[in-house]
């Protein structure tokens, strides 16, 4: 049988029932953006790891090594920003290829340490290794917050507005740009600065954490198309998203209209937007909205409704039933 | 410059200190076995984290998917071990080239699963991404101890023994039966199943943790040539090791002689051995060996002293100083 027959998630999925009857109360095992370990009655230690594979998550040739140091902590502290946890402890391993020189590797942990600094988070350890010819990076990362501010994905209540932070599509845009070779102007400069050097949502992570009318939360590494539907399948429910509420920059508008991409399509399941997607109950929504711009001069957008029913995503566009119709929406139906 | 100019532990120590600025009272970051966090008043989390790479840390060919899934645990519990502390919470990273199978995944994730079992240590989390041409493993593990039983590598006296568990070498032994394909008499078989399917000293190390006449101790992964540079090094120390007292196995003796490997040499800087390496008050050393082989069945081998002066150790084989004397020991001094 052939991995891509059940596919990552599935693959995991299979193992990860065996290992919950180790499980503890109040232990969190897979499912959901980092592990959760109580650590006393008020507060849980939350960890994440991510395994980043040259050429399959980098190019090395397109990405300084600086950037590269400070992105392999940030796609983690991602996940501790949709936990609204408080960055703790890093731990980096990396695989050496011969080629590879110490000047790469000083520039690479600037980089993780430059994050790394913003947070005061220690690193904790790792393994350095040699690797046969191709750089692996494999971060993990611990958290930390209290457990009546916890906002698993199974949260989502009908009648949730589905909200997202910043703008979405911005980073596939970027990726876009990097794989065609494409002229940088500074707007597309833009896109390819948030594909490569992605903001951790932590301190918005943390303050919507705190607001009882945030129910459901997580961060978007995949795109919304995918990522929603990890709040619906752990929450039981389905939802409406309108594709003209999606937040697309006007960077991202020009440059989709210039290449003649798609790009609600790189908005919604473009992936590695690190923003934040939350589930908000409608009567506080607005408060949520203002105080966040107030606080963090950055936008909230409401992109939908949860709803009953089977779980699974009906797009609309401007009223429009698109669900169906999937003429420039191939990546809307992820396996 | 070449990353072989500084090694892979200079790279590490060089950010290291920049780091440690960020660390809380009783935290204790990279330079043990494993990083300490406390979790309250009497106890510290330990975590630990090891990556392995294919045709660098092991062969595809030559262990079987359970063995490697075992052994991917089990090198990570050895950290655990050597801080006396008991297995509590495991995460997995793997990059999966596409020619591997699910049912090599299934093989491998039953192997780390029996050695889970043994704990009772949930897999909490991790990464499953693909990988361009490599299988690429990295494990982490939490485990809990005692803050009054830690034994770091700093804490070695003057005048402590210094011992080591089980046999050396046997690991090393088996490696070369692998790369020179050897053919496998049930005496190999054993060696190669040691290198394979190394068994973690978790209850040793417990055990051992909880002797207050055990000062430091550390697992063997890299052979006690360099191992215990590390003890020295922390604790400002220099030692005297005695090479006919290193404890070398019937099967690792006969393999030697028929293939004409130099034994001494496999057991003191061949590595993998994941045995304990710990120093002990004299005083206290009979009473130890006795109970531990009692409630074991294993027996704990003293090899060498712990001296004042520059850190180094001085090699002597029935009382001749042999440390000048390198005929036969091109590895006893490491980068």
């Amino acid at each position: 049988m052939d991995l891509k027959d059940i596919g990552e998630f599935g693959f995991i999925k299979r193992f990860a029932n065996k290992f919950d009857s180790f499980l503890k109360e109040e232990e969190l095992g897979i499912g959901d953006d980092c592990a959760v370990i109580p650590i006393n009655q008020l507060d849980n230690y939350v960890i994440t790891t991510d395994l980043l594979n040259e050429d399959i998550h980098f190019l090395k040739d397109k990405i300084s090594p600086k950037e590269l140091g400070y992105k392999s902590l940030a796609v983690n502290l991602s996940d501790l920003a949709a936990m609204g946890a408080e960055p703790k402890f890093s731990f980096l391993s990396i695989g050496i290829p011969s080629h590879i020189s110490v000047e790469y590797l000083d520039a690479f942990m600037t980089g993780f340490y430059s994050l790394s600094e913003k947070y005061k988070m220690p690193l904790m350890g790792g393994d350095t290794t040699k690797s046969s010819d191709k750089l692996i990076i494999n971060v993990a990362v611990i958290g930390q917050c209290k457990k009546a501010e916890m906002h698993l994905r199974s949260m989502a209540k009908e009648g949730d507005l589905i909200c997202v932070t910043g703008f979405l599509g911005d980073s596939a845009g970027g990726l876009n740009l990097i794989l065609n070779d494409l002229e940088l102007n500074p707007e597309n400069k833009y896109l390819v600065q948030k594909h490569h050097v992605p903001e951790p949502r932590i301190h918005e992570g943390m303050w919507l954490a705190k607001q009882k009318s945030v129910h459901a939360m997580m961060d978007i590494s995949d795109g919304i198309s995918s990522d929603l539907m990890h709040i619906l399948d752990a929450s039981g429910k389905s939802a409406h998203v309108h594709t003209e509420k999606i937040p697309i920059s006007e960077s991202l508008r020009n440059a989709a209209i210039k290449n003649n991409w798609n790009s609600v399509e790189l908005a919604s399941s473009g992936g590695e937007d690190y923003e934040l997607l939350f589930t908000v109950d409608a009567i506080d929504v607005d408060r949520i909205k203002t105080e966040f711009a107030a606080r963090f001069s950055e936008k909230i957008s409401v992109i939908g409704e949860i709803k009953e029913g089977q779980t699974g995503i009906s797009w609309f566009d401007n009223g429009k039933n698109i669900t169906n119709n999937k003429i420039g929406f191939n990546h809307f139906v992820k396996g």
